[in-house]
């Protein structure tokens, strides 16, 4: 390691309550301790943006946005100036930051904002000042409206990530998962833990369901060069690092992920007609949703066609369906809850056309039928029984003997 | 009323809930629509500064000040939020502004700021927008050390009576008490609203016990002119007004106030010789202590001394005294937690004597027997046993008629 500056981000659950703020401190402390110049980042304690969340609907309906990051907002200044006031125990200064103090700017789209700049001024000064430096995570300012942001999902990650591109610093991402897995542990016991992983294959991944990393912070890495070290809160094991690929050592399948927060519709009886699956995608991609797989068929004259979206944005998705009616007339709309899905990632896959093949019968040999299919370069998904998710990972897993070191390109 | 812009100050208890919040936001709503420019200030939630500082307190003993201030400020920043949310609700624009964003500007005490001047533009210029402003209350902004900064004890009245000054504005302090009375109307069923009140009545009244409104907030109005009407969240009957006092109509004795909250030292077998009572009471005052009532007495050539302090000063005081050993050799140290005080407050009372005579003579009659007498011209205190508090307040309440209207000054 090179570098003279670490950004060490802390999700919700690191710093849940007093002992845990405590813990924090104790890592940020050691790292200062070893000659590092050191930012934290923390997220709102354990559930408390949810609290926060749950009162702003129990006062009104329909929270306005701008005072919803007001309030949101303060989750991550309470954590931040805990842990400071932790580390003062410890001997050490240190001094915690709003969002808007470490100069984080955003645009203005209040609970979604992304970050423009990072004038990170201040807190140079206070790092120059032999501090350590908190800074409250998801959250900026917007120098347009002049008011609090925040970041939306993530967005602790996304602070942390920016703040190392600004600082040249390097970027640790804790939780209390120790690193990006080859499956998810929990299902295959005998899952490997990856040493590197390059940005493209963590982006698959993170959309694919793996939920040690967010997509978002993923893509900012990438697009900054930051190199991240996601690792354990509560040890001092290396975790993993995910980076600019290694061109000569792409290993032809990384990791399997699965996702068991799909739901599928189906939409039939829709015209046949040019400009339909445009206006359908236009329509639902306007109320934000995120669609993934899509498949379409045409039966007598009249298309069928499927797509997946996260639980989440199932209401948004009727609605937009909804108002297509006027123009598309009386198609069906079904939703299928009984799907999830599983997913080979692997940067060396793009010249190993096999792999999708083997995917395919191994599932089959264990009874598995596929209900859609989707890929890319470096990604296979499959829709299929979501009761049949944990069998699926776990066959696919000892099938590309993703237990062992990676099988290289040559 | 010659006002166009009203500041309105709700305390925690105003804001305790998501109904609670709702109603504060009807009340605002509502002097909107008789036509008035609105300036919310309102406290933290019910019991949250509490759970704040009491979360410090588990992560760390000695809490940084800069930290706990950082903390402690967004309280009134998730009430301000939230009312602005109903506001909304209701159909009327709202803003929340940070004490900072408020441009409440302070010298650098954490914990105990003071508040310096106030830049109102951008009130001002949400103002003019129609909009009605929240302003997170006891708390502002250091431009010494670019931190957040609260207030203290009493730090939201001082914020409203503050902006109030700033804006040219009258200043509505809302509480769970419909105004100030002649006494607690929990001791005495019969005690009388006033209608008006002299700011130095007002003052001495919150320095003997009354609870309505904070004595740093009435000093704050007094300096700057600002009427206060101290009235009732929850009815829209008129209040009490604080304000100048009407020179021909000066009430002889206007309120009884008590307190149950004094310890009283006694120092006795101290050197009698001159200094020493500065050099106690300087130690005593740099250790932040409030010295309420003193008496002294020499008895075969050495003092004793004796002098109350509110019960939360108690552990300041003894170290304060310990400090003194070196100079003032080996005297004996006595806390008596049994006593509280009664005032008899009125700004006619300079001009009639007979008021403390009238007073002692009262007392006596109910057996109630005087340990230490305090007066300033409009106030005269007696220290007796505590348990005879609810039956002082009640005999003096009926000894001076404070039931019927005021006798005036001639």
């Amino acid at each position: 390691m090179d570098f003279d500056t670490v950004v060490m981000k802390f999700g919700g659950s690191s710093v849940a309550d007093p002992p845990k703020i405590q813990h924090v401190a104790r890592r940020l402390v050691e790292a200062k301790q070893r000659g590092l110049r050191v930012v934290g980042t923390v997220s709102a304690m354990g559930k408390t943006t949810d609290g926060l969340i749950d009162l702003a609907h129990q006062v009104s309906p329909t929270p306005n946005a701008r005072e919803f990051d007001m309030l949101l907002s303060t989750g991550e200044r309470i954590a931040c100036a805990l842990v400071a006031m932790a580390i003062h125990d410890l001997g050490q200064e240190a001094i915690s930051l709003t969002g808007s103090q470490a100069g984080i700017l955003t645009d203005g789209a209040h609970m979604k904002a992304k970050i423009r700049e990072i004038r990170g001024d201040r807190v140079k000064d206070a790092l120059d000042e032999d501090k350590i430096v908190l800074v409250a995570g998801f959250q900026g300012f917007s120098r347009d409206t002049m008011d609090v942001t925040t970041l939306g999902r993530g967005g602790t990650d996304a602070t942390a990530v920016a703040l190392a591109a600004a600082l040249g610093a390097a970027c640790e991402i804790y939780s209390d998962v120790p690193g990006v897995f080859t499956a998810d542990p929990r299902i295959v016991p005998n899952a490997r833990k990856l040493h590197t992983i390059s940005y493209e294959e963590m982006l698959e991944m993170s959309a694919s369901g793996a939920k040690v990393l967010m997509l978002r912070s993923v893509e900012l890495a990438r697009n900054h060069g930051v190199r991240i070290h996601a690792r354990s809160t509560f040890s001092d094991e290396e975790g993993t690092w995910v980076q600019e690929g290694a061109s000569m050592e792409q290993p032809i399948v990384s990791a399997v992920t699965h996702s068991e927060n799909d739901v599928v519709f189906t939409l039939s009886d829709i015209p046949d007609r040019p400009g339909v699956a445009a206006l359908i995608f236009d329509v639902v991609g306007s109320a934000h949703v995120n669609v993934d797989t899509i498949i379409q068929n045409v039966v007598h004259g009249n298309a069928e066609m499927s797509f997946s979206v996260p639980t989440e944005d199932v209401p948004a998705t009727n609605g937009a369906l909804e108002s297509t009616r006027a123009e598309l007339g009386d198609f069906t709309i079904e939703e299928n809850h009984d799907l999830g899905k599983v997913s080979l990632i692997g940067a060396g896959m793009r010249s190993h056309p096999g792999v999708a093949a083997k995917m395919f019968r191994t599932l089959a040999d264990n009874g598995i039928n596929l209900q859609m299919i989707s890929t890319s370069p470096i990604k296979i998904s499959c829709m299929i029984a979501r009761s049949e998710i944990p069998n699926a990972v776990r066959e696919l897993h000892a099938a590309f003997e993703l237990e062992n070191e990676p099988i290289h390109e040559a």
